[in-house]
């Protein structure tokens, strides 16, 4: 990516606080001879303007995407940007996320650093995970954070089993089962007890959740392998969540297939490192 | 408890190897001079005999309640029986339970003990649980193990606020939040990361599932306490159980207030002591 | 304690910060017409005025002992007054502590609280611990928060026996062994994965640290219980600590024997609740 | 490798089991024409053949070398064997061990295997750590499992700087800071709650014991990067630790520099795959 000059923005539906940002963004753009391609929730801030369904936005060429919101907004913008391969700025309307490290009142030094090239460009894993039913493919997801299989409220155990490039790992009575990718160990996996990664480790984190087992743990597992989760419970159901948003419910029998999707998200980053996020979002060195 | 001279069984549904157990076990009690109460399920496996449903069977002045099975029938035989304060025999019909400690092999020998009292009374504390609803007493419920608020599949996690004896303690955003017994601390609330409680302790565990905040840990808190826990979901809701067996859903603003109940379980122990009991079941001193 | 007209002063060693408080306390202490005894670190900072040792501040009849210092003066001093049973202030020259819970900004708030009687006398167990060796006592010390069985740098395990009234529970193999009581329970044992206690629980942790055995865990025991460490290593050595501040080095077949002591430290409490040093020390509530 | 015709063999110390195993595998060995080199521990135990030093074993050009003992004496053989790239069959002379997998009932069956060329090479990465003290190189190790900074038994909490390719990461108060291997993900790190890293995951856990700050998790950083630990405390010492085998003290401003070594050792594996191992080891599937 050179000096951008076509930019893309997703806004999370309903956040007043819109109101007050997206005009003086976009005359910042406009001022800076960006073409500029707005989705329906944006556009519902400012009147006058033509705007495209968010899964448009990446079909005009587009340099970088703002994202306005938070993590759970870029989280689900992502799962539609990384298959255009357009970067994506992440700007915090609340407080700072792991993702979303730009807060709202740095949005235009972030800006001017993005446009004279001041920025470094992450490169983030996604895992796919296809649903295979009665032999068949009964859907295929990228996640960003994590595929998850959890028992349903009324069940007392997820039963289930694990198999990594073919081979049986064990069976796991447990809440749940969590495949996180480097960029999810840091969300729900973590509350499950699970390590942080790296970006830039190629791996990810099979994490059980609540284990009946107690010598059951965490799994770190290089991204090239194929990684099955097959359901294994007689009379209850399970539920399969992709980022914590899309969700289905599974069967016994049902097999919960990943591997390294073949989208990236790419995430630009300024002057903050992965350091600077974790000491913050996680209040390090502090008791 | 003298010499006993009158017992009830209660069993597990739909246990093929109850059939070989019922007549031998029958005998050896008439044997003995004792009047024997038994209910449906224990019946459905012996012809000609009288049976009485299982919340009838304590109904009739007994010395204890023989329960056949695994943890799972004595939990929820116990919920029964507890009431009326009769002692429980556990058997075991599988593995070692944390429960049902003898095992079918050892009947016998156990049935000979307690007609001999060698045996102790190992009384065990249960939490009583009050669902309150717009301000309206909606449910109310003794658990042997534990009261368990936890999101529902889809909900992405629940918000909970816990109090105990009026002050507020903090919110919770987490899978769930479990409240155990002393018994109830080597179930599901092992699982999620809790101590463990020797029986005789009086307190409870609040425990907290995955907790979001990584500083949130399991409290121990004296069973003279109050604790409640209220639902703060806007948009989603929660779910309650009953030690693993019985459950409602909840709305956002209901109140699950849990203190000690006047009830207690008590459970015939012959010869092994709590610790004999944790290192079987969790292989301490192996690795 | 009716309102108090005599007061002790015990000082942490070496703090620059306490020339700048000391003159103003003691003649606030004298305006409102308290006798003042304090100890000689306390004296260094102030010219022209008595001072005994700290060990002898409780010899006069005190109403309350002013702790000027953090966490770790308190754990020294209390060891001291635990004795003579007189109530502790705990004022904080840093941040706030679990057991200092009055800065030094509003140190005369509390002052005038106290001396008006607006507060409350928060007990709490100590932890006795006697040290067998060769049959004989060997040592005998009070720990407010834990008392500690560690390997020493070089050894790579210590193994570690647990007995529980004169009951076997299991060989440990492990960095070390905490015996910590509900005021403990937020040190050490804490950021060695154990349980938080309310203060009013009577009962001690035992909690290992890094047991080899995934399935150790955590143990909640009455203080009425007699728990016994015996240390079972062959060629190393093991060492033992009270509080984090009194050590000494342990060998095979010592005897570690924690009692709950005859002691309780009394800390005067000023409107803030557990939960809400808790709150502010944990940051609960945020993430 | 190909078929092998020449094996050394590296016994741990004082094990008289040896007695009855060796004569039986140097004939073993020489009726199937191989030439062997012993080591001075291996000699003890059979008279009339030449020895060299533990190191010089590899001196020799040899297809592989035997390992008699367990996990422990494979680790210190390793460190020797590894810069030769010479492969190692571990046989475990006690309990099925994570790297000594062949049982010495098995000895027979695994030699057989090997000459038959029924065997896969398992290649496992070793950390190399560098210790820097004023500015100069004060000693160079290669671990196999795991660097260990620790506090030493009479200090409170260590005090340690963490880097990572040169940026700042976090301070640490702890017990210590392990750097593993995913070899060593299944020894000490699993202890102190780290994760378990398949083999080929090309990372290194950086995990921290017992931390102060209870959001300080287990971090997985890839083998390409030099992590540094500096020692940060004025008053007390740390120390370091290769394989829990050989240590040093260290001193304030010391730095522990770790990088992936250039060295790997190769295992012969046959038949059982990690997650067999991982089941029999962890009881994974049983409670």
């Amino acid at each position: 990516m050179s000096v951008p000059k076509a930019a893309g923005i997703i806004s999370k539906p309903s956040k007043p606080e819109l109101a007050g940002i997206l005009p003086d963004l976009l005359k910042w753009l406009e001022d800076h001879e960006y073409k500029v391609v707005i989705d329906r929730e944006t556009s519902s801030f400012i009147s006058g303007r033509a705007a495209v369904e968010r899964e448009e936005v990446t079909r005009h060429r587009l340099d970088y995407v703002i994202v306005l919101g938070g993590d759970g907004t870029l989280l689900s913008a992502a799962r539609v940007v990384a298959k255009a391969g357009v970067p994506i700025l992440g700007v915090n309307l609340g407080t700072l996320g792991f993702l979303t490290e730009v807060p709202a009142t740095d949005l235009f030094a972030a800006l001017e650093a993005v446009h004279q090239g001041r920025y470094e460009v992450d490169s983030r894993s996604l895992v796919h995970c296809e649903l295979i039913r009665d032999g068949k493919a009964a859907g295929s997801y990228d996640a960003l954070n994590d595929v998850i299989v959890n028992k349903v409220s009324i069940a007392r155990l997820a039963s289930l089993d694990l198999h990594i490039d073919g081979k049986f790992v064990s069976n796991y009575k447990a809440d749940g089962m969590i495949i996180a990718t480097p960029t999810g160990s840091t969300a729900y996996s973590l509350a499950a007890g699970g390590p942080i990664l790296m970006p830039s480790v190629e791996a990810f984190v099979v994490n059980p959740v609540s284990p009946h087992s107690l010598t059951h743990r965490a799994l770190v597992v290089q991204d090239s392998s194929e990684i099955v989760i097959c359901v294994s419970m007689d009379h209850e159901e399970a539920y399969l969540s992709i980022d914590g948003q899309v969700g289905m419910p599974l069967k016994n029998g049902d097999r919960v297939v990943c591997r390294k999707s073949e989208h990236h998200v790419k995430l630009l980053r300024i002057g903050k490192t992965f350091f600077d996020v974790l000491r913050t979002k996680l209040k390090w060195g502090q008791r």
